[in-house]
């Protein structure tokens, strides 16, 4: 299974490595990030996106920032890193998972009280590297799993934005049981929207895909609806920003639109996620932030004025798919169905009792 | 009301003057197109677009380019006449106005049988101007009895693509009531999608609109199910390529999913379009011949690679929307409703009788 990563460590160890996505699929550039700063603009850039891969990311940028800072006094150092703490969680809304990888790294400093910085460093470089190892096996597994929601046979997937090895720290959500089946040998194809106003449809998910030697076609947003009426499609299987206690999703703008399409073509709607997606905290749907983007996204956004310079655009970056059009949720410990509040209680409480074994 | 012509007369009369739409909204440009063959290529390039639009610039492109072989024998020119509208007839196949307009040219050729051809030249400017001055008729009738489909009140409409002044030769169809109910003082406002790949969304309508002081938000594609379940939507209105006798309707590639997401939502569907646009030939949309797009304007339609430079993409240019989502059609003669094969012939059986008459 040949796919890119997103996100790893330089090979000294010591920063950050990162795909620029911004640059796909026109040039592959790799940067070298040594501060939170440079992570964090990467996060609001673009650079990186994905849920899982901004929580990776952050974790990993909040370690190479701790190592800059070894040599403050105990509570210096802590109140540093307290404050790149929230400089990161600042960085975007929406994504739960962001939040999670904060939240564990921050669970290590407080387990640290009264330790040397430099042991301190050495707990965030480890966690934030268990963080990225997880994320690789949760990908492996949602990849292993999800190969019970796809249909016997020839399979053609509809899928939106980039759910791919581009977002995670592994082989991605939506497209792991893509990868999963290709590479036993099943005849797997994919169909993936644009997703304006950014296009990580085809600017990502196309490209990762073309590069595995997975079959991938191409379409404008509008034509999705066409694709199902057509026939050409057996499942519809997307990633999540973040999943409400009700099951509610959110996920990339667009989506909600597929989940009501597929309902009415009769057509599986399948959502992928790691359980750091989930999210107790948040009741329903509702009470997700949405993140809102500027309108030169869309009014701009190949450089060239695709419409008037001031007419005013809404540019929401993510919606929310109610629960009951979600025929599933393909998780690392199995395909959460209906009714979801049980389901994601219960998924959570077994990673609850598994921690408390320890 | 001010809206911009999309195709008239130069000023001397002597050739066909079109606004350039694939400059806008960065440049307005105007060109003077002197024989068929600019025409044809105004067309198949969509420096002209819009079903009746393209209607009226054939026809008029006819019209030139007959006073070019003016000194030809009879037969000869005869031949030659032939040949233009059959090149200007395969130059976009969806659209059934293009068809129509050039059909009326024919038969006034054909009842000029052995008359001199300055005469013959004469008759067509005659057929291709009465043809514009009677689509601005048709506009501004869909216009005004188009409001009926308007709820009380403040009203925000939802649209698609470009059916307005641009796409015809008055003020449009489907902005048409639009216009006429922001005339009349009503609170109107239109949210529009971008329309991918080609953005007449955000190129054209959102420039018209401004430009006559109307209210107007772009969404990305994306957002349109968004806008809808946020019930920031009374009601949408699209125009139409083809109607077929069982009422389907053949429009921009997005205009299905929209009547689908509108049918979910409960949001009332209206098609607007002139008589000319209700083709009794073709039964149903099965039958109406989708043209199919070069994929290099989803892989590079902004001058950049948005998507891998090989990846396959499937660009339809129109879908057909099943005539059970459509709530009404709002024509120049009422506003058709189901069972709209009998409202259909009705409509169609009126003007047969009127053309009788004469």
């Amino acid at each position: 299974m040949r796919h890119p990563e997103a996100v790893r460590w330089t090979e000294d160890g010591a920063a950050v490595d990162l795909l620029d996505q911004t640059r796909l699929p026109e040039a592959e550039v790799r940067l070298r990030l040594e501060s939170a700063d440079a992570v964090a603009e990467a996060i609001r850039a673009l650079r990186v996106r994905g849920a899982p891969a901004i929580g990776i990311a952050a974790a990993m940028g909040l370690a190479v920032e701790s190592a800059r800072h070894v040599a403050l006094p105990a509570d210096a150092f802590r109140a540093r890193l307290e404050e790149t703490v929230e400089r990161l969680r600042a960085t975007r809304p929406t994504a739960v998972n962001l939040s999670w990888a904060l939240e564990r790294m921050r669970v290590r400093i407080d387990r640290s009280i009264g330790r040397p910085p430099e042991e301190i460093v050495w707990g965030l470089y480890e966690e934030a590297n268990a963080i990225l190892v997880e994320d690789r096996g949760m990908c492996r597994r949602i990849g292993e799993i999800g190969l019970e929601v796809l249909p016997e046979g020839e399979v053609s997937v509809l899928t939106h934005c980039n759910a791919g090895a581009l977002a995670t720290g592994g082989m991605g959500t939506a497209l792991a049981p893509v990868y999963v089946a290709h590479a036993l040998g099943r005849a797997v194809r994919v169909y993936v929207g644009e997703t304006r106003p950014l296009l990580q449809g085809s600017r990502l998910t196309a490209w990762e895909l073309e590069r595995a030697g997975i079959p991938v076609t191409v379409v404008a947003d509008t034509v999705v609806a066409t694709l199902m009426r057509e026939r050409r499609v057996d499942v519809v299987l997307t990633g999540a920003d973040r999943i409400a206690a009700n099951g509610d999703v959110a996920n990339k703008i667009g989506t909600y639109g597929l989940a009501v399409l597929a309902r009415h073509h009769g057509i599986p709607f399948y959502v992928a996620a790691p359980l750091s997606t989930l999210d107790p905290e948040t009741p329903t749907g509702r009470e997700i932030p949405i993140e809102e983007r500027d309108g030169d996204e869309v009014r701009r956004g190949f450089g060239r004025l695709t419409a008037p310079a001031s007419v005013p655009v809404y540019a929401p970056a993510f919606d929310v798919t109610p629960a009951e059009l979600v025929t599933g949720i393909v998780t690392d410990r199995g395909v959460l169905r209906a009714p979801y509040e049980v389901a994601i209680r219960r998924a959570l409480g077994l990673v609850a009792a598994r921690i408390g074994e320890r």
